[in-house]
């Protein structure tokens, strides 16, 4: 009965306190609470919002449900990158070993590919060998000899935050401010980190399309933070195309060994560098953003992060000669050049069509219990402002066979926009928001 | 899929067609959709509504998921009466009978008890032996020879409306008009009946308190009946304290008999009247509301309709003595005076504290599964705007031991409200809603 007089109170938009959430989070989690009750208070949820006080008890109930990742006496600065999630987004797969040879500790605990956007899980499992199924003593014993482990979601980490994200994805709960800082935080905060960069999507590609409700999701993910001692830091960046050239996989893990040698695209590159500098700022490894960024460019330049990133793969099973040797990657079967179908500007490249479309190719998954095709997806060169003559190649389909790289070439026509003009594509960094406030970047 | 794009359209306030409804049902009777979603898609139109085109809707995709009871070859007029709960609501126990012997079949399908309002199956089934899960093949041979049967929704019956019903119980979706009349009328045009009779409640102790709210489900429903050729009128009642004067099964049975009987309290032989003459004058049994009123007077005053509650109960199994012996319903087993704390008026008789008093007190369910003891309850004798002395008896508790007849007399404590003035009970039937408007009674 209590279930059911929350639910109406929330349904009425009213508040509930913060120890009903604390106990309708436990209950949940112990399965005395079923699915359908959780379901219906979450679109209320949805619907009504909910205040700070509110969102904050709802994500303090999901931490306290699991454990911490106890590092604390490892002495060194701990600290994370999270993105809320884009398309061609492969900046962990680069960050983390580039900053975790530093003097930073990045614990990195990471999700699956689910509907349109990719999962850094699924990506590293596209390395022969490569185990993301790591215990936390086991990812322990790792950061203490290469400074990062780069794992999947635990039994042990916010076991709530699992039963609410696979429910929110069926029940059309996602796109919720309250409801994702919490499901982020709970995870994060189980880090038990000393400083947290955020990598807030905007754009048509983004869960929170509008800059606005991106930085209102920063503010109160960053608010979360300051309440366990952690602060955090959120960058604004453009989703309103695909990050780097490469989307699937395998073909993501490619571009990412390219960019940890100083081949990566220069998007990429961007805000990888511009994530990596507020992580060594935070982190108190460099003292000013000058020298963070010299550090980093001096870290590829050297091959340093390539053999980071080297450490790692063997470290969790994966075939380290990956990283000398990208044909050890999965291979497509069929792969299929797109050509521009007329002359023009390079109008649009929409991120949620490509998205769906690796999925179409076998590349995503559907549901939580799918399987992937690691090889499939698409490497697209155009971007949006370039002038293009008809014929000319614009990208790659990469298909498990004929009939995929015909639905493949299909995707990337309805994806990429080409007209007689340019559109202004949105500034590939726009803002940066701290606990005092929101500064205009724009670069 | 399917499923979460049609909650999201309905999260997003926008429209689900009709051809979509009607596939939702069906997956989700067929137990292609979980539970979860469809508490998400309840949660999501209880909050944005249905339209009228979306409600109907609805509601043919739950009459379609079962079948009709096929009577139409009886020849003779089929009413049923229907009321939105309400607490000590026993008028159908008293009409069915009335009307069914005057040439009028009432095929009446009933539900049971939930939350703070009583049910029509778990009143009867306080008779010893009735039965009232016949099939529609033993309902038909029944009414056949008494013109009525007294059932439970068979898995025949609108199996879609079962499994909502059930869900919108545990996640506070109930009050709803489209939820609340699909439900309604998902049933009641699977009798296949010529006419319907409604009864809207209005009061603090109605699904549905605000009287324009009453009527715009009344309208809703008449529409729906419509449009099966059903006409439909409805009458709006008070609920603002109990109807008559026993709350709780054997005991509302008990006063249906004695009303049956002629002995029954004044203002729930006024509502029985007043729906009985409305289903008269829709079969076209009667050609005036004096002649309808007269031959249902008669029905009591002969002791017809008292012969054909004894029929009714014989051919279910009920034990038939019970109408001349009223110590055959089950007895509890402490009986305890109420009496009145002060002097001063009787301002209130709040009808859901009396309601969940007699889930306290073991009368009613909190779920589906619950078992009920049938003794329990309360009579109240005091009725809003008596003028009652300090230490005047107002009321029996019924209660299985000494415990419950304490927590008895708090309930009824808590439910009686004596002040310095009265206060202004609601008319007992205020309007009469038609397919063409709508009439001011105010009686």
């Amino acid at each position: 009965m209590l279930a059911q007089r929350l639910i109406e109170r929330k349904r009425d938009g009213h508040r509930v306190e913060p120890g009903e959430w604390r106990a309708l989070v436990l209950a949940y989690t112990a399965g005395h609470i079923p699915d359908y009750q959780m379901a219906a208070l979450l679109m209320a949820s949805y619907i009504r919002g909910l205040d700070r006080q509110e969102s904050i008890a709802l994500m303090e109930a999901m931490l306290a449900s699991g454990d911490r990742f106890a590092l604390d006496d490892l002495g060194a600065p701990r600290v994370d990158k999270h993105s809320i999630g884009g398309i061609g987004d492969k900046v962990s797969l680069v960050l983390a070993p580039l900053v975790a040879g530093e003097g930073v500790i990045v614990p990195m605990i990471s999700g699956r590919s689910l509907g349109h956007t990719g999962g850094t899980l699924d990506k590293l499992e596209s390395i022969p060998g490569f185990r993301t199924d790591l215990s936390l003593s086991a990812a322990r014993a790792q950061i203490e000899r290469l400074g990062c482990a780069m794992i999947g979601q635990t039994n042990e980490i916010a076991p709530a935050d699992r039963k609410m994200y696979a429910l929110r994805d069926a029940t059309a709960t996602v796109e919720s401010i309250p409801l994702i800082a919490a499901s982020i935080m709970s995870k994060k905060l189980a880090e038990g980190l000393t400083g947290l960069v955020l990598d807030i999507k905007q754009g048509s590609g983004s869960l929170l399309p509008e800059l606005e409700r991106g930085i209102e999701l920063a503010e109160l993910m960053i608010a979360m933070a300051a309440d366990h001692g952690c602060p955090a830091v959120a960058l604004t960046t453009a989703m309103d195309r695909p990050l780097g050239r490469a989307i699937g996989n395998a073909l993501e893990v490619e571009e990412a060994i390219l960019s940890l040698k100083g081949e990566g695209p220069a998007d990429l590159m961007e805000v990888t560098y511009a994530l990596g500098v507020e992580m060594l700022l935070i982190a108190g490894a460099a003292d000013s953003r000058e020298t963070a960024r010299r550090r980093l460019e001096d870290a590829i330049a050297t091959g340093r992060a390539a053999e980071r990133f080297r450490g790692i793969i063997e470290a969790q099973g994966g075939d380290p000669r990956v990283v000398d040797d990208l044909s050890l990657l999965p291979q497509a079967a069929e792969c299929e050049l797109y050509t521009a179908p007329r002359r023009g500007f390079i109008a649009r490249v929409e991120p949620r069509v490509i998205g769906r479309g690796v999925v179409e190719l076998g590349g995503g998954r559907t549901s939580m219990e799918g399987r992937i095709d690691h090889a499939v997806g698409f490497v697209i060169t155009a971007r949006p402002g370039d002038w293009v003559e008809a014929g000319e190649p614009l990208a790659t389909v990469f298909a498990r066979d004929r009939a995929g790289a015909e639905r493949g070439k299909h995707v990337l026509g309805a994806a990429i926009l080409i007209a007689d003009e340019a559109e202004r594509p949105l500034p590939l960094i726009s803002r940066r928001v701290t606990a005092t406030g929101v500064t205009v970047l724009d670069s």
